[in-house]
């Protein structure tokens, strides 16, 4: 039976959730073949099978899983002969903590970019997109984004700064090859770059190098 | 040359920061002696010299400093010989999310007690705590805990789940052995169980049983 993963797109065939990424970089990890449905902003009546409104979702062969974390950890405990996501004895908790980590900086991040987001959506997602940001924020989107060019200085330097000492030896998050871990940060980074040319990283830092690894082993 | 915490203490010797303990389990587990001074709520000049106003600070023979993830950073790479805190290719990562994600729950934690920590001050530190508290998070103490008993099964059931996974099938949180992952989360714990009879775990978890474990090894 086949794989199809719920997918959030915008006008143009962009894919634009990080959490999908996450989903089908360790799909692709595991050598699991998949489809995607994509999945525009005001298209939410297509995940209704699924009991809830959130991308991504996963229809494994009839077996239907909602939440980028279920669904990772749902593919390890499913596939255990693949290639691993969750590797070494404290694996696991390492790479829910990752994801914790980056999912808590969501909001952080988004100021960096949102106004690069709405730019590349179409007038109807743009209008849903704005109302829904800026009630879930409590923020109109022009403030959120304002002094973006100071602000990136202090992120790089304290919020990445645990990903960064752990990045000075090694070449991934996970250790000599990548696995969630390094997904589910590089999800949002390959977020990030597709929608807009800030960049979170400077050239020379040890984090901006392991992009460059994730990029050239997964595009 | 002497080795010196400086560590927040109530009324009556009781000590109270979450962070200081993880300080002070750090020092034991590395078996480098220490002294304390205490430090009150209202007594925050005794941090002067530190250049910063926040427990806990550590004083190394005259290297100074504060924060409870530098101090631990700094004795680990100090002490090579000494005991590891952060064991594993991955241990310093690890430690690092661990005590952030414990740290990101600090608000809905002290919810769980703060009307205890409250009864457990004498009234100068009462009068410090509510009016800081209360700025800091823009709710009066008395609202912040309300519906502790509902709102304590959520949080065991979907907050601490990570956790309780992880420690299925091992003895601690950083493998055999306990080390700052460890002691960070139980840094936590012992905070709330010295100023609160309302118990944040229940019988049968297993993180009730780790808990268990971990008291036994340190008190």
């Amino acid at each position: 039976m086949a794989r199809i993963l719920y997918d959030l797109c915008a006008s143009d065939s962009l894919r634009l959730s990080p959490y999908c990424w996450r989903v089908k970089f360790s799909l692709a990890h595991k050598n699991l073949a998949f489809k995607t449905i994509p999945v525009g902003f005001t298209e939410k009546y297509k995940l209704k099978f699924s009991g809830q409104n959130l991308v991504p979702v996963l229809d494994d062969g009839g077996t239907v899983i909602h939440d980028s974390w279920e669904i990772v950890d749902y593919l390890e405990d499913t596939y255990p002969n693949a290639p691993k996501l969750f590797p070494g004895a404290e694996g696991r908790l390492l790479a829910k903590l990752t994801a914790e980590w980056i999912n808590d900086k969501h909001k952080e991040l988004l100021s960096f970019f949102v106004l690069d987001i709405l730019n590349k959506l179409d007038l109807k997602d743009q209008k849903y997109f704005r109302k829904s940001r800026e009630e879930r924020y409590g923020i109109r989107l022009e403030d959120l984004q304002e002094g973006r060019e100071n602000r990136i200085r202090e992120f790089r330097k304290v919020k990445l700064a645990p990903l960064r000492a752990h990045l000075t030896d090694r070449q991934f998050i996970s250790g000599r090859e990548p696995a969630y871990g390094d997904f589910a940060i590089f999800g949002t980074f390959q977020w990030a770059r597709l929608v807009s040319n800030f960049d979170l990283l400077e050239q020379g830092d040890p984090i901006h190098d392991w992009r460059e690894r994730m990029i050239n082993r997964l595009y």
